[in-house]
């Protein structure tokens, strides 16, 4: 960690860093503390193959920003654990590390975002794997909640979905001939969805702070499967519009629907309330409705023109 | 987490736990937040051919809340991140998989130290691993610091060292002929310093409470190793009376120096400080002192009569 800490160091939320037992934060009085953790292992959510190191580090950070803007919560500190294989903490060619270009993504979306990197563990592993804890802090009882949709509510998403399936199914069918050091090791055009998703901070905060929204969740598994937990959660039994879910370039409608890892903010509003149509610079779109729920019908349903039918939720499955 | 979900509920400084984006936690006024993150991984940190998995829950919360108790912080929520292959998360022999008996292991400790597990991930991973967060929290400025130490300090440490180790080597000298099913799945004898060592939270609490101690750390690397570390972030140099230090049962000088994972806290306090002989139930024994840094003498000088010599940290060594 000796490396890690040189390029970091206290302040703002941080009150100590790397290099004791714990780390040290503060909030602000009247804040609930807000903790989410997320896995990530070489073969499962990236693949060493595809992934440029800057990819790994920024996608592994913007997982767990992107629980924080669901909830609203600003973040206090992120802490990464890294279990990586001897030869990825070596330096390679041009004398720099996986594991050092693995942070130099990492800390530069941290940077954008406004978050410290205040600690974290690493040990040798024979699988490449990252382990992101984000801590952040909202306002007591004003955190939006997966559980707080109403019927009546209308479906609202941030952005454009699909495009990090697309963007992966492009990586994936170039693979062959798509050498690793043809990957962008930054934001760069149309590969972006995938490589280096936004996570919504400002947006998460802007739903928050007005009490705009009623429930949210983040896109990561699917907007069928994340709008399942929503339902779930909330008790309640949801539509789509199809015609109405914005489509990122290049994507379909199967991808924006079951894709995943998109990260953009799947959130409900009381249908009284105004929501604009851009937040924060980000376009925002009413794509459905939650409807009371009835054992009858499923819980879920896609809305076509003369073809409505119910939608199972086909995202990422974790185990169960 | 569904299981795993069943088997915690929210309460206390766990405002909602497991089932959103995030867990959200309440501190009290005043308090800063503590966060330590440890992973563990087969092969390492632990052997699936050795530890019932009930041991490997145990150490792996003991492990973060250790950290927590070298600080003086009460914990908050526990998290865990866990990546196991598919068949240690199917029912075994008797219908439980090993994952479940993980988690019994990892509850039971929970439930003892008065911490609720409050999130978490899973997924498949090529080898068995756990990565665990602590989260606590402790009065604003109170916190006990690795980098406290003052020339002078007297240097104490809890309970007995070296029976880690000591039952460590047990285990690997009988690893042939002891059936895994034989290595007990919960505490009951000599082998507990090892299987299932107790973190120290009350007297951290204790030392912090009455600000008590200088500056402390948990013995996880060794005594050598994390006095080291005291002596690097305080800027000082220390010596240590072989004859004072405690052994456990069938421990050896040289386990109780570098064997680690004793778990025991280590911590200095002004000499004029009245230390009592036990704390908590926990008896406390004086084994050096701190003095000022000098280039011309080691960091660490081990005191044997007739026969003083330099220490170097031997005990556990991270990626550097």
């Amino acid at each position: 960690m000796r490396q890690i800490r040189r390029r970091t160091r206290p302040g703002g939320s941080v009150v100590l860093g790397i290099g004791d037992d714990c780390a040290l934060l503060r909030a602000r009085p009247g804040e609930e503390i807000a903790v989410t953790t997320d896995l990530n292992i070489d073969g499962r959510h990236f693949r060493l193959a595809w992934h440029p190191p800057e990819s790994v580090g920024h996608r592994t950070l913007a997982r767990g920003l992107s629980d924080l803007a669901a909830m609203g919560a600003r973040p206090l500190a992120a802490f990464v654990s890294l279990g990586l294989p001897p030869a990825l903490v070596r330096p390679g060619r041009g004398g720099v590390s996986w594991m050092s270009r693995f942070y130099n993504g990492l800390l530069s979306l941290a940077h954008a975002s406004g978050v410290a990197l205040a600690g974290g563990d690493l040990a040798e592993s024979p699988v490449a794997l990252a382990d992101i804890v984000l801590v952040g802090a909202v306002p007591r009882g004003k955190a939006l909640l997966r559980s707080a949709a109403r019927p009546g509510d209308a479906i609202y998403v941030t952005g454009s979905l699909g495009g990090s399936a697309a963007a992966l199914a492009h990586i994936a069918g170039h693979a062959a001939s798509l050498s690793p050091s043809r990957i962008p090791a930054s934001r760069s055009g149309k590969l972006d969805p995938h490589l280096y998703p936004q996570p919504r901070l400002p947006q998460g905060a802007w739903l928050q702070t007005r009490s705009a929204a009623a429930s949210a969740i983040d896109i990561s598994d699917g907007l069928s499967t994340d709008l399942a937990h929503i339902c779930e959660e909330s008790r309640v039994a949801a539509e789509l519009d199809a015609a109405a879910i914005p489509l990122a370039p290049g994507a379909t409608l199967e991808q924006a629907l079951h894709g995943g890892e998109d990260y953009e903010l799947l959130f409900t509003a009381p249908p009284a309330r105004r929501i604009p149509a851009r937040i924060a610079g980000v376009p925002i779109t009413r794509i459905g409705r939650v409807l009371r729920h009835r054992p009858s019908r499923p819980a879920l349903t896609l809305l076509i023109p003369g073809a409505s039918r119910p939608l199972q939720p086909r995202g990422w499955q974790h185990f169960s």
